[in-house]
C-alpha cells in the first residue's frame, strides 16, 4: 500500500512486539497509527471499529491471542481469550478462521512456548494476507485487461455488432484501437479518442485498509493502473459508517481516478451505462456462492443484474465458510447500534473532528450492518487462487481442505 | 398535516398577501416558518431547496408569478418571470404545470387584473392539492386495508396454505381475527396475537411537507393509522439530503410508528420479509408508466420486483406526462452540486445547527437527484382517480385532458 508516498503495511509489528495499525474512524479526516498491546486492546479495537474489513479483523484478533497468552499462557486464558475475541464481532469469518490457526499451533505447546509460537502463526497469517491479496490483483488484473479490451472493443462497433465489416468501412471514424506499428507517421496509432476507461463500481472499503497489504476488491483496481489500463472507480458513500470515504481516500492516495456517490446512485448510473463491472469484497462466502458483504452490496448486485453489468466479488478464501450452503438463512447478520445511522462525524468549518446528531434519540432506528448477495447474481469470485464461478466454489473449497492444500 | 397538534397547511397565505412555508433546509431540527412575499423569494426557496416535493414547487412557483405580476403585470414580466421560475428546477413537471395554468388564466386579461387573477388561480391550483392528496389518501386505505387483511391472513395458516381444516382445528393457537360479538366473554374477542402491522417502506419524503397537505406516499399511511389499521413505516434516510428524515418527522408529529433505516438497508429488509408494500411518490410520470423520483428508488423497485413485494407509486395527475413515453431515455436527470453530497448537517453536542465535511474538496462527486423506475416494476399508481396499472394511465391522461376532464 501506498501512503504518503510510502510503501508501507496496514497491520505491522512493532519493536516492543505491539502491532502498529490506523486508527480508521479519524480516517480519512486525519492519519493516526495507533499501537495495540494488549487482549483488551485488541478486542476493543475490533469491536469499535478502529479496525475493520475483515481479513484485517482475524490479523489482529490473531495478535489479540498472542498477547493474551504473553500475559498468561494457562489453557484456561487460551480458550477464555479465544472466546472473547471471537465475540467481537459475529459475521466475519476470518475472525474465527484466524483464531483457530493461532490455537491450534500452539495448544500442544509447553506454556513457555505457546506466546511465541502463536506469534510466529501470526506473522505467518499477516504475510499469508498480503500475499493472497497480491494474487487476487493479478488474477483480478487478468479480468480487467480483458473487460477493458472489451468495453472499448464494443464501443468501436457501437451499433453495428452484426456488420463488422460496414463498422471497418467507416474508417478513421470508428474508435478504435489501431494495431498498427508506430512508425506509420502515428496517423491510427493513437485513436481519435482515447479509451475509454474501465468504469468499475464498488461499494464499501475492500482495499489495503481492510488487510495487511493490497486489499481485495482494489488490489485489482490498483495493479490495473499501474499496468496502464485506464480506470476509473464510482466509490459508493457506504452509508452508514461511510467507509466509501476510505475508499476514496485509499484510491487518491494511489492516484487512481475516482468519484464519490451516495449509496443511492449505483442504479442510475448502471440504467445509463455508465458502469462496466462491480467488485466487492465479502465477509463470508458459503459453499454455493452466496456471499455475505456490507449492508447494500444487494441492491448493487440486483441492479447489475438488470442491466448486464457483471459483479464481482473479491474473495481470500479464508472468507470462504464450507459449512454453509444457503446464505440468506444461514449467515447470521449483525445488527448494529442505531447511532452509527443517527450521527455522522466529519471537520466542522475549522476543520476539527466533529459530529453531528441527524436523528433525534427517541427515533427508532434499525441497523442491519450486511446483507447476503445470493450466488445467482455473482459473475465470479476473484481469489488468491484464481477466479471461481459460484458453482466450481465447493471443489475449489474440498481441494483447499486436503493436506497442505492451503499451499497451492 | 398535524404539526405540534394543530392542523395546518405546508403552505398558507399570510394575512399580508405572501406565503407562509416552512423551511424544510432545518427540518427536523427546527420549526421555522419562512415567508415568500416576491418572485425571487420564491425562485431562491425553489432552488435552495427550502421548499422542495414536486408538488409544492408547483405551488411556491404559481405565487412566485402571482408576485411578480404584483410588481410589473407586463407581457414581458409575465413571459420572463413564467421562464425564470421554469428554471429553478428542471426535474418537476408540476413546476411547468402551476405555471402555465396561472399564465394561461391571466394571458389574455387586462393588466389591472392580472395579479388578482394569478392570485386566483393559485388558490385554486393550492385547494386542488390538498384536494387530490386528501383522494390519493381515500384510494390508498383501500388498498393498505387488504394488504393488511392478506399479510396476516397469510400468517394465520403458516405451513398450512393447502390445509385450511388442520389449520381451523388448532383452535386457539391459530392467528385470527374473530368475528364474535364483544359480549362473549372477550375470550376470542381479541386473537392471541395482535394482527401484524402492515410493513411500508418509503424513499424520501412524500408526506405533507412536499405537497399542500396530506402528501401523496404518505396520505394513505396517515389515513390507514387514523382508521386504526396497524401499519409501521420503514423510512429510507435518502441521502444525499436526507429526507427520510422528514418523513420520519412527519410521522411522529402524527403518531404512527416507524423505524428509520440507512437507504442501503431495503434489499436486505424484503429479502427477509420484512416489507409487504413500498410506496414513493413521483417527480414525473410518463405515458407508458415509467416513473421518475428520488435517486435510489429505483434500487428499491428492484429489490421489489425480486422479492415480490408489490411496489405503488402515488400519483397526483399533475405529475403525470403525457408527452414522454421512455422515462429513461426522455427525461432530463438533474445533476445536483457535489456540495450535497460533501457535507451533512444536523445538531451538534450543544444542540445547534451544524454542518460537518465528509468528503476532501478536492474529491470528484457525481451527484444525480433522481433515477427513472421503469412502468414493469410499479404495481399501480395510486392517483386521485383511482389506482391504475401502468397500461392504463394513457387512456386515463386522455379521458383526463378531454374538456372538463380535471373535474371528474
Amino acid at each position: 500500500m501506498r501512503l504518503n508516498g510510502v510503501w508501507r503495511r496496514s497491520a505491522e509489528e512493532l519493536p516492543s512486539g505491539g502491532l502498529r495499525v490506523l486508527d480508521q474512524r479519524r480516517l480519512p479526516f486525519e492519519v493516526l497509527d495507533i499501537s495495540l498491546e494488549t487482549e483488551s486492546d485488541c478486542a476493543r479495537a475490533i469491536r469499535s471499529m478502529e479496525v475493520r474489513g475483515a481479513p484485517l479483523i482475524g490479523i489482529v484478533a490473531a495478535y489479540g491471542l498472542v498477547f493474551a497468552l504473553q500475559e498468561d499462557p494457562s489453557d484456561g486464558n487460551l480458550e477464555g481469550a479465544f472466546h472473547r475475541l471471537m465475540e467481537t464481532r459475529p459475521t466475519a469469518v476470518n475472525l474465527a478462521w484466524a483464531l483457530r490457526a493461532v490455537r491450534t499451533s500452539v495448544q500442544t505447546a509447553p506454556l513457555s512456548e505457546r506466546a511465541g509460537g502463536a506469534r510466529a502463526t501470526a506473522r505467518i497469517l499477516a504475510d499469508a494476507d498480503a500475499a493472497a491479496c497480491e494474487a487476487i490483483g493479478r488474477h483480478g488484473l487478468a479480468l480487467f485487461r480483458e473487460l477493458h479490451a472489451r468495453a472499448n472493443g464494443a464501443r468501436s462497433v457501437l451499433g453495428n455488432a452484426d456488420a463488422p465489416k460496414a463498422s471497418a468501412g467507416r474508417g478513421r471514424n470508428t474508435r478504435r484501437i489501431s494495431t498498427r506499428p508506430s512508425d506509420d507517421l502515428g496517423r491510427f496509432r493513437v485513436s481519435q479518442h482515447p479509451p475509454r476507461p474501465l468504469q468499475i463500481l464498488t461499494h464499501c472499503n475492500a482495499g489495503w485498509l481492510a488487510t495487511v497489504d493490497w486489499g481485495t476488491a482494489l488490489a485489482p483496481i490498483y495493479m490495473a493502473h499501474d499496468a496502464g489500463i485506464p480506470v476509473h472507480v464510482w466509490v459508493d458513500e457506504t452509508r452508514p459508517r461511510n467507509q466509501g470515504l476510505l475508499t476514496a481516500f485509499e484510491l487518491r492516495s494511489h492516484g487512481v481516478p475516482c468519484t464519490f456517490i451516495a449509496d443511492n446512485a449505483g442504479g442510475h448510473l448502471m440504467q445509463r451505462g455508465e458502469v462496466d463491472v462491480c467488485i466487492v469484497g465479502c465477509d463470508r462466502v458459503t459453499r454455493r456462492g452466496d456471499a455475505c458483504n456490507k449492508i447494500g452490496t444487494y441492491l448493487k448486485a440486483l441492479a447489475a443484474q438488470a442491466h448486464g453489468v457483471p459483479f464481482y466479488v473479491a474473495m481470500p478464501w479464508s472468507t470462504y465458510d464450507s459449512k454453509l450452503v444457503d446464505g440468506v438463512r444461514e449467515i447470521p447478520i449483525e445488527d448494529r447500534s442505531g447511532d452509527e445511522v443517527r450521527a455522522v462525524s466529519g471537520l466542522d468549518d475549522r476543520g476539527l473532528m466533529a459530529t453531528v446528531h441527524l436523528v433525534p434519540p427517541g427515533q427508532a432506528v434499525q441497523n442491519p450492518a450486511f446483507d447476503v448477495t445470493p450466488a445467482a447474481l455473482v459473475a465470479g469470485f476473484i481469489t488468491e487462487r484464481g477466479i471461481f464461478a459460484a458453482a466450481d466454489l465447493a471443489a475449489e473449497g474440498e481441494r483447499l481442505e486436503e493436506p497442505d492444500g492451503r499451499s497451492g
